[in-house]
């Protein structure tokens, strides 16, 4: 080994903290992409992606790419060039959305909420008619700490005609997401949230609306690499693998590994800690001065963005919290830089100990008293398991 | 751990063996990607890569996806709807620049060649005029062992004011690639062939006249994953990081420590061994009667494509040599499937160990003498390192 990183406790938009028995199953010896061992490995990890997701979708992998190429994959599979596409932009990742989906050729229809709030369910579902191909939304949203509420939404789309599309990268197995009980016909994730595994893949699932569409599409889907209909000759069993693309072994080892925790864990009982320890550190960060963002209702329970208060510098602060104490937070960016930080509330991160670490750190840098923070997150957490 | 992989050595089309060194390296606990750990491990892995694709370019980083993604990456950014691409295809790989080329809407001139054939470099150049915008070859085309000559393609590219884009994935650290000295505007690679890192990402390089390229596209990249312009803004420090998506993190280290292994060895010797790797396999599996497919002058070192013997059944040995052996090597594709094996000399499979193990089970699989086979090959090291 010719090099350490330095110890971090991360805290903040992703990666969360990767328990050693996913470290472990990364650094197995690498075996081939159609080895039987590993292709056994690939029928599990798709039937833990399943689960996961609460999906009986059959089109369930994990794309190759990081969770934004989860994205990409999503927009060059749905969405063909002349689309009608509603998209709920309220932060960076409904933007980046609106960027993607205007690159793909798409007639995009932008409703907007304040960075900071849920988009008007009203205001979707009245964007939402006989023209719109697809409707995409952020079910977590990252950059503010909202969490979208999706009602109706799948009623309105299948009354138009159209798809509904979600980001979850940040709520899988963090935060309930009920794919075909909610009408989601398609969706990605990414595996260094929630899941606890490495970044590197984007856990992607896909149902019979979704496929419908892509095999009627009148032009290819334009990526080589993305086409779902390619991916799914590798990663589908039916009538034998074909070789699309040399799959990332290792990386699928760490993610199997870490579905396997979910799934140990049990999905609703991980839910439940996600939004324990969510609430336990609002309390706690709140004696700090650092008030919550998202209004009751709207927050994502993985992350926390809570406001700096006057007098507070940003930059100094987070390095401080980084280089003294070895734990990482997120700033923010757009509207909110400098005003906001992020505090990742995702996977082993989401447990009393590291947010003790965090609060005591953070009141030490701010100048506060701990004690009464400290007190907060124990009693919420008390609380919470009471 | 839950799991353990079963011991293969990978002598097929890649993944090559992972040396203990990466593997530990990948499994170094996970930082956040704009930790300033993490982010003096891009300079140096944007580094080492400089000096393995023995280039200057500034351009010079891992895409986040496997080497496919490399080349859904070079043809996103590079090529516009419209542009008239020669493509040389003499294989799977020809075959799939000519398939993503088509869907990247661009004008595709093919210039064939049999499978196990290089391709003329006349007709290459031939079809080359001045309508023409970039020309598409693959190196090493690993479907069929063949490496592809390049000289004069720079310079009728230059001539037609057209970009010279290569697929070197196989090649890279294993083979001579000249990124500057051949005039190759934009190449891509695999972690995973000659580089000894786990499958998951593509090494990616380009120069100025490709980024001139991207600069003044009428339209903008169809891919927001790929959009190079986007990925340098966190790759290329000039100005500060900006956040684009959340690196493979843990693949990265492990992709630094397979560089930092090469620049160790140096290039040039390790272009030596592969050499001497090839030549010494190519003579113990004549022994065997399996004659290698490339005519002499047009093989590709890190890949031994063989004629499977009459009377010796692809499937069975190969499943044999896997099951109790613990071997891998890869069978064929398209109009070679069932008739040529393609044996991996990549890295640490590039070494007489490796080939003594596999020759010897070969030989006991096709139920030939091994000694013949065994003493060429020690043959082949010693004339070899003389």
């Amino acid at each position: 080994m010719s090099f350490e990183p330095p110890p971090r406790l991360l805290l903040g938009s992703g990666p969360s903290p990767v328990p050693q028995r996913v470290r472990d199953a990364l650094a197995q010896p690498t075996v081939g992409h159609l080895d039987p061992f590993f292709v056994e490995l690939m029928e599990e990890t798709a039937g833990l992606l399943r689960t996961t997701f609460r999906t009986e979708n059959a089109a369930t992998l994990p794309v190759s790419a990081t969770g934004s190429g989860g994205m990409d994959s999503l927009i060059a599979n749905f969405v063909e060039p002349g689309d009608r596409v509603v998209v709920g932009a309220n932060g960076l990742f409904g933007d980046r959305l609106t960027d993607a989906l205007g690159r793909a050729g798409a007639d995009v229809v932008r409703v907007e909420a304040d960075w900071g709030r849920a988009i008007d369910l009203d205001e979707l579902r009245s964007a939402i008619d006989a023209g719109t191909d697809a409707v995409c939304v952020v079910h977590g949203e990252t950059s503010t700490g909202v969490c979208q509420p999706l009602e109706g939404l799948s009623a309105a789309c299948r009354d138009a005609g159209a798809l509904l599309l979600v980001d979850c990268v940040t709520t899988l197995s963090g935060q309930p997401v009920l794919l075909d009980e909610w009408g989601i016909d398609a969706a990605f994730s990414g595996s260094q949230k929630c899941l606890g595994a490495p970044p590197g893949l984007a856990p992607f699932t896909a149902g019979e609306r979704a496929l419908e569409k892509l095999r009627g599409r009148e032009s290819p889907v334009r990526s080589w690499f993305f086409d779902l209909s390619l991916v799914l000759g590798y990663w589908d069993g039916e009538g034998g693998r074909v070789y699309h693309h040399t799959a990332p072994v290792n990386m699928i080892y760490a993610l199997a590994e870490a579905l396997r925790i979910v799934a140990e864990e049990g999905l609703e009982a991980r839910w439940e800690r996600h939004r324990r320890a969510h609430e336990a550190l609002r309390d706690a960060l709140a004696q700090l001065g650092l008030d919550r963002l998202a209004p009751d209702g709207e927050e994502l329970w993985p992350l926390l963005a809570v406001r700096i208060p006057d007098g507070i510098d940003d930059i100094s602060v987070r390095g401080a919290l980084l280089t003294e104490h070895g734990v990482e937070i997120a700033g923010s960016l757009g509207p909110l830089a400098g005003r906001v930080w992020r505090v990742g509330v995702m996977g082993e991160g989401a447990r009393p100990e590291p947010q003790e670490r965090l609060v005591t750190a953070l009141a030490q840098l701010m100048r506060r008293d701990p004690a009464p923070a400290l007190e907060a997150l124990e009693a919420g957490w008390a609380h919470a398991s009471a």
